[in-house]
């Protein structure tokens, strides 16, 4: 797997797997209609944040090959909370499951303390992604708390939303 | 005392205290250094969000007179998230202490019901900004939860930012 900051040539694979993740409307409370120009605003947000993406190294020249998801992060809030990271993931669904989620988070993790934030906060992490709760868990976040109700799934009605954070 | 919609003729008195408040860096992790276009788009927020601004009724008509202060409120999230709404309060220092704050979120909590949204988030209420916190139990919100030290008081130091929440 390689990880990469994003450049313009991979908004086509992001909009694609944002577009696939909205709709399948259990995970992201992202509008389901944005224009790409509204994805890439959202998704690729320029310094001092961070898009990455990831690929599959089964490419025929040895290089990237399949896009596997994409990850951003970032300041949680400007001014007096800039010292607060926040990240959001995207793992393709077809590439679900094989550490994609885990691989990009890692790598923000990483970058994020070296960038000096004092820690980094989740804000609206579905309660009902149990991969994802888990796997926050596993890498040091803790549920600050939950607003019930907060997530309409489109499976499970209305879910609440853990806010988690995890102290660098 | 008199609340309203804010209209393009309130900037000049939002963007007075909304820089007074973000100066005095005790209660908003909002950047310091906003022209007064940024500070409309930040808080002057088009539809489905509001704006109001509250005014004496000390006019020398009978009609509005001193600036007390503003909120804005609107849908927390996008999406699958906007059935909750969430509110910010600026109240002009020289009219703290006077209910301002009270008056403007009994309205900003009348009009949300009556929008129809299920219960009110606050993302970042300031540990140490008393008066809030105290205002927003006696209002019905909870602290759902608090991230420590994600706000940098500017007398305190890092505080934590509580997440607060009212069902409706």
């Amino acid at each position: 797997m390689l990880i990469r900051d994003a450049t313009p040539a991979d908004l086509a694979a992001i909009v694609t797997v944002f577009r696939d993740i909205v709709a399948d409307g259990e995970t992201y409370a992202y509008p389901e209609d944005l224009t790409d120009e509204q994805i890439a605003a959202t998704w690729m947000e320029p310094p001092p944040a961070r898009c990455v993406v990831a690929y599959a190294a089964d490419g025929t020249d040895g290089g990237e090959g399949t896009f596997l998801g994409t990850a951003k992060a970032g300041p949680n809030r400007p001014g007096r909370g800039d010292h607060i990271a926040t990240a959001s993931f995207m793992v393709s669904p077809a590439a679900q499951g094989r550490g994609v989620g885990r691989a990009l988070a890692e790598e923000v993790l990483r970058w994020a303390i070296e960038q000096g934030y004092a820690g980094m906060q989740f804000n609206a992490v579905v309660e009902t992604n149990m991969a994802a709760v888990a796997l926050w868990q596993q890498l040091g976040f803790s549920i600050v708390g939950s607003v019930p109700g907060a997530f309409r799934s489109k499976h499970h009605g209305p879910v609440g939303l853990h806010v988690m954070y995890r102290q660098f």
